[in-house]
């Protein structure tokens, strides 16, 4: 690592090897899900296009942040770089086998399940990396607000809501996913509080309580879409975030339209970035966005 | 101007005088409408609140950057300039009178309407320009697309849609706000690709054809929530974009929720910038958020 470590403080440079060593073991095929690895680290969700729905995807996220907030692109005919924001700092970086696990589509449909897209990467393939939910997990445990899920080992709940993404290109017919964590409602300010820094990484709920359920048109908070449905104690009611799998839906609602295959990570098994939630916070300040006051 | 405009080219000094004197017929009244002048310059949205709120309203504004495009913001305690981004180029310049026209709020309901905000407001208000539709309907009419409103003198109808704004502190029970103009469907496809571009004055339309009202949950297409209901011809379905009344209808839900006066523009009533669509499109690159490739 040598040169890329030497001017960082101890911190970060164990920081960036604990990454780097989890995403070795990605590429090795000996782990299956990184949910809770490198903690600390932020956690990348995955879209991998042909060149040519590279802009509407683009457009698809700065359009829809929440849902899809971009962290990094990767460019075509390199799977080795992330542009143009570092959140990947080790050299030996292969977007094509550092994930556990890919779903890989076509026409809207998934076709397989892999753990190397080598094979199938082409030159003419874009990557997007997005914020993955998992981070702002770690600030929800820290503050004595751990997600139900997390305590009974369950898969966090996600429904299709009928909440429409803002159209962009070929993705023009997509709606929000959303993931849902139960608490009690005098737990609710402070859950919005612990979870709106995570700006990048979805932020805030986007609605909570029985009333925010029906607001977004999820029917039976029993049967999720994706994921286990969630043990619910007295009193407790839903409260929804933005989720990482809204940009697979949107693929698969383009349906025929795209061309080409299409690959993402298989939820669950995301990409251990080098970044902390802290570098996000610097890229916003750097970008001349935030808030000058 | 001096040394302003010494290192433009010839092109951007005129633009810059022409936005400026319209600017300056607002500041003495001069003018009511700011629809077709100084062509070619961008003009603003404008909400201006009491600076414990200005956290908040960011966050709804980079979390809905489709309905909240963001342009600039005035900070505390200085009336006469914007930041980060010079949206405002010319020294002589200022909130509270280069609009035309201004409306204000308490507890979430308009109490006055006032052409001048010099007694009202304080050091402790913070503003925020935001972007508007007038820029992408001038590219609309050069591609032969000419707005309905324009051609028949009406206002463009807008109606409150159920479609809910990704909530952001004090903001969370807002919806968007889209306004709408006919055009035949054959046509919608050429439509969004003339407005894609405009990716910081709301881009692309949200949604287009009858089920498309329908997903919004806009019932009746004759009876728009503000404006003027549009003229038909035959076969024409509606197109709707998002709109910069959005802002005032998160500040009308806040209600009581927000403390002190808070201001907006009267619409129709905007700023004219010194900006026009190309500076925008900089902005975006110089923000190394552009697509690399």
């Amino acid at each position: 690592m040598g040169s890329i470590t030497t001017s960082k403080s101890d911190s970060t440079t164990e920081r960036v090897t604990d990454s780097y060593s989890t995403r070795l073991l990605a590429r090795q095929n000996l782990i299956t899900n990184t949910s809770g690895l490198a903690p600390g680290s932020l956690q990348a969700n995955l879209l991998i296009l042909p060149s040519r729905y590279a802009q509407d995807f683009h457009s698809l996220c700065l359009r829809n942040s929440v849902p899809c907030p971009l962290l990094g692109i990767i460019p075509p005919g390199n799977p080795h770089i992330v542009s143009p924001a570092p959140c990947i700092q080790h050299p030996d970086f292969d977007v094509r086998t550092d994930f556990p696990q890919y779903r890989v589509y076509r026409g809207g449909k998934q076709i397989a399940s892999t753990k190397d897209l080598t094979e199938l990467y082409t030159e003419d393939h874009v990557g997007f990396l997005l914020g993955c939910s998992f981070s702002f997990e770690d600030a929800l445990c820290e503050a004595g607000l751990t997600p139900r899920h997390q305590t009974t080992g369950r898969v966090v709940a996600m429904y299709r809501t009928k909440v429409p993404l803002m159209p962009a290109g070929v993705f023009s017919e997509a709606c929000m996913v959303v993931s849902m964590r139960p608490y009690k409602p005098t737990d609710v300010e402070r859950v919005r509080e612990v979870t709106r820094p995570y700006g990048a990484t979805h932020g805030e709920p986007v609605a909570w309580g029985w009333d925010g359920a029906e607001r977004l048109g999820i029917r039976d908070i029993e049967v999720p879409d994706w994921g286990e449905a969630q043990v619910f104690e007295e009193g407790e009611v839903p409260v929804f975030w933005a989720c990482g799998v809204t940009p697979q839906l949107a693929v698969e609602m383009a349906g025929e339209k795209i061309e080409g295959l299409v690959f993402a990570h298989e939820p669950g098994n995301m990409l251990v970035t080098d970044w902390t939630a802290g570098d996000l916070e610097a890229l916003k300040e750097k970008s001349g966005f935030a808030l000058p006051m």
